[in-house]
C-alpha cells in the first residue's frame, strides 16, 4: 500500500568511542525509506538536498524501490548536514556542527501522483514543514506517523501542537515524553499526549526497548541486549521505517498489528547500530531478518502461570 | 520446598515526593519472606534485630508461615536503621541515616533444623556474612541466590568475588553489573560475572524491567508501567523473594522456569512499590496477584511475523 515518506535526507560526520567517519550517508528519510523497503517494494519520499548530493546515494535508494520525484534538488546548495561525537555510554552525545543549509528554506512540494498517499510517515523535521505536507494532501491518509524531537518542543511548541491534531501515530523517547507531558511517570504521559491529537503513542526508550500505549492499552517491547552499539545514529529512524513499512504491507492498523510492528521496527534498529551509518540496513538478506525476528521471539516467550 | 533467607530485618524513615513516614518495618529478609510466603507456605529466616523490634512485626511474619527460630534477638542493642530520601525521578536517593546497630556484630547462626534448606536466598548483606551462612551448611543446597550491592564491591571485593564462587544466581541491577564487570554492554558484563561463578545472572533494571542470562540465552521481562511509584523501597527484594518463592514451590531450576519466576517477581515487586514499605505487599489476595499476572501477559503477548 502507497507510502510517502517525508523527511531529511543528510550527511553526518560520527565520532563514537568505535571510530570515526568522514561525510556518510545519513538523514531522517533516508533511514526510514531503507528500512521501510524490505516490506514495500515502491515508496515514495518528499525532501530537498544540494548539488553535492551524490548520485551513487540517489542510486542506492533508487535501487530500492524509493521513488525520488519528490527530493528538489537544489542547485546552488549544500545538503544538510550534521556531525556529533557520541560519549562512552552511546546514550549521549554531542553536536559537534548544524549545517541547515538547503533544509533552512524548504518548502516541500508533494508531487501529484503521491498524494494519494494511504500511508504518511513525517520524520523529524520542522513541524511547519511537517504540517506544510498534511496540508497538500487532498484525502487524509488511513494512517498518519509523526516523529519529533525536544528540539522542535524548546523552540516550536505551538506548531507542533497544531501538527500533532493531524496525526494517529507519535512516536518520541522517554525524555521527550517526559518534556512534552510534564509528567515523570510515562503512564499519565502518554495519557496526557494522546489527548493532544494522537491516538497511538510511540515512546522509544533505546537499549531499554519501547512502549506503545493505545487508550488503556500498553504493549511493551524489548530491545536486544547487544555486545555492541557500534553507532546508534538513525536507529530511531530505523525504527520509524521497519513499523510503517510492516503496517503498509499489512494495511491492518489494529492494536494487535501494530504491536507486530513495533517488534519489526525495533528489529530492524538493531541491525543499524551494529555499523556506521546506514551501512547495515541498506544490505540485508532476509534469513538475516528472520534470524534476528527469531532472537525477538526467543527473548521474549515466557509461559506465565497464574496462582 | 524448604526455603532459608539470611538478611537484614530493620526500620527504615522513608521520604518520597509522596510523604514521609517514621520509623516503619524494613529489611531485606523481611521483603524477601513476605513476598516468597505467597508461594511456600512455611520459609526460614536468620537475621538480627534489636530488642527495639516490635512483637507485631515478629507476628505479622510468624503469620505468614515465616519461622523465625534463625533471628537473633540482641536485648542491649538496637535494630538496623536506615533513612533516605528519594529525589523526584524516584529512581536516586540520598542516604540520610544509617546505624548498623546490631548488624555491625552480626554472626548468623543457622539453627539445625534449617541446615538441610533446599533453596537458600542470601540477601544484600556484607559478603563475608553471606560466606558464613554458605560455610554452616552440611549440603549444598539445589540453588542458591545471592542479592549484593555497590557498596560492598567498593568495600569488601574480595569477599564478594570469594562467596559468588559458591552462588547459582546473582541478582544485582544495571548499574551494578556495569561497575562490577568493567563493561558498559550488558551482554558482554553478563558474560564476564557468569565466569566468576553464577550461572544465571538476573540483572533488574527498574522502571525497565530485568534481565535474565543463563549461557548464550537471555529472556527480557518487562516492568509493569505503573501511574505512580509511591516508595521504590524494596522492590530489588521483593522480587528476590517473588523469585526464590516461585522456583522453591515449582521445584523446577530449569531456563523455562526461572523466566516464569522472573515474571512473579517483577509481578510482586509492582505492587511493593505502590505503597510505602511493606503495606501492600503484607496483604496481598489471590485475585490482586492472578490480575496483575494477567496485566504482564498482556503487556508481553504478540503474535512476531517473520518476512
Amino acid at each position: 500500500m502507497s507510502l510517502l515518506t517525508v523527511g531529511t535526507m543528510a550527511y553526518d560526520a560520527l565520532e563514537t568511542p568505535f571510530g570515526k567517519t568522514d561525510r556518510i550517508l545519513g538523514g531522517a528519510a533516508t533511514y526510514i525509506a531503507l528500512s521501510a523497503s524490505y516490506h514495500v517494494p515502491n515508496s515514495n519520499v518528499v525532501s530537498v538536498v544540494g548539488a553535492d548530493f551524490e548520485q551513487n546515494h540517489l542510486d542506492l535508494l533508487t535501487s530500492k524501490g524509493v521513488n525520488l520525484k519528490g527530493v528538489q534538488i537544489i542547485e546552488d546548495g549544500k545538503t544538510f548536514f550534521w556531525s556529533g561525537k557520541y560519549h562512552d555510554d552511546m546514550n549521549t552525545r554531542d553536536t559537534v556542527d548544524t549545517q541547515l543549509n538547503v533544509l533552512a528554506d524548504f518548502n516541500p512540494v508533494v508531487p501529484e501522483e503521491f498524494k494519494d498517499c494511504r500511508y504518511l510517515m513525517l520524520g523529524n523535521l520542522l513541524p511547519s514543514v511537517q504540517q506544510q505536507v498534511l496540508d497538500q494532501l487532498p484525502n487524509r491518509p488511513k494512517l498518519v506517523v509523526l516523529d519529533t524531537m525536544n528540539f522542535w518542543m524548546d523552540n516550536c511548541w505551538d506548531d507542533l501542537v497544531e501538527a500533532l491534531k493531524g496525526v494517529d501515530v507519535l512516536t518520541i523517547n522517554d525524555e521527550e515524553a517526559r518534556q512534552m507531558s510534564g509528567e515523570y511517570s510515562l503512564v499519565k504521559g502518554a495519557k496526557k499526549i494522546m489527548k493532544m491529537g494522537p491516538k497511538y503513542l510511540i515512546i522509544k526508550k533505546g537499549e531499554h526497548g519501547a512502549l506503545l500505549f493505545h487508550e488503556d492499552q500498553i504493549f511493551s517491547a524489548p530491545a536486544l541486549p547487544l555486545e555492541e552499539v557500534f553507532d546508534p545514529t538513525g536507529a530511531g529512524d530505523t525504527f520509524a521505517g521497519g513499523f510503517i513499512g510492516y503496517i503498509a504491507k499489512t494495511d491492518d492498523i489494529s492494536f494487535e498489528n501494530m504491536k507486530r510492528a513495533v517488534i519489526w521496527g525495533s528489529a530492524m534498529a538493531s541491525f543499524t547500530v551494529e555499523k556506521f551509518g546506514t551501512e547495515r540496513i541498506a544490505n540485508l538478506t532476509t534469513e538475516e531478518i528472520n534470524a534476528r525476528l527469531e532472537e525477538f521471539k526467543n527473548l521474549i516467550r515466557v509461559d506465565i502461570q497464574l496462582m
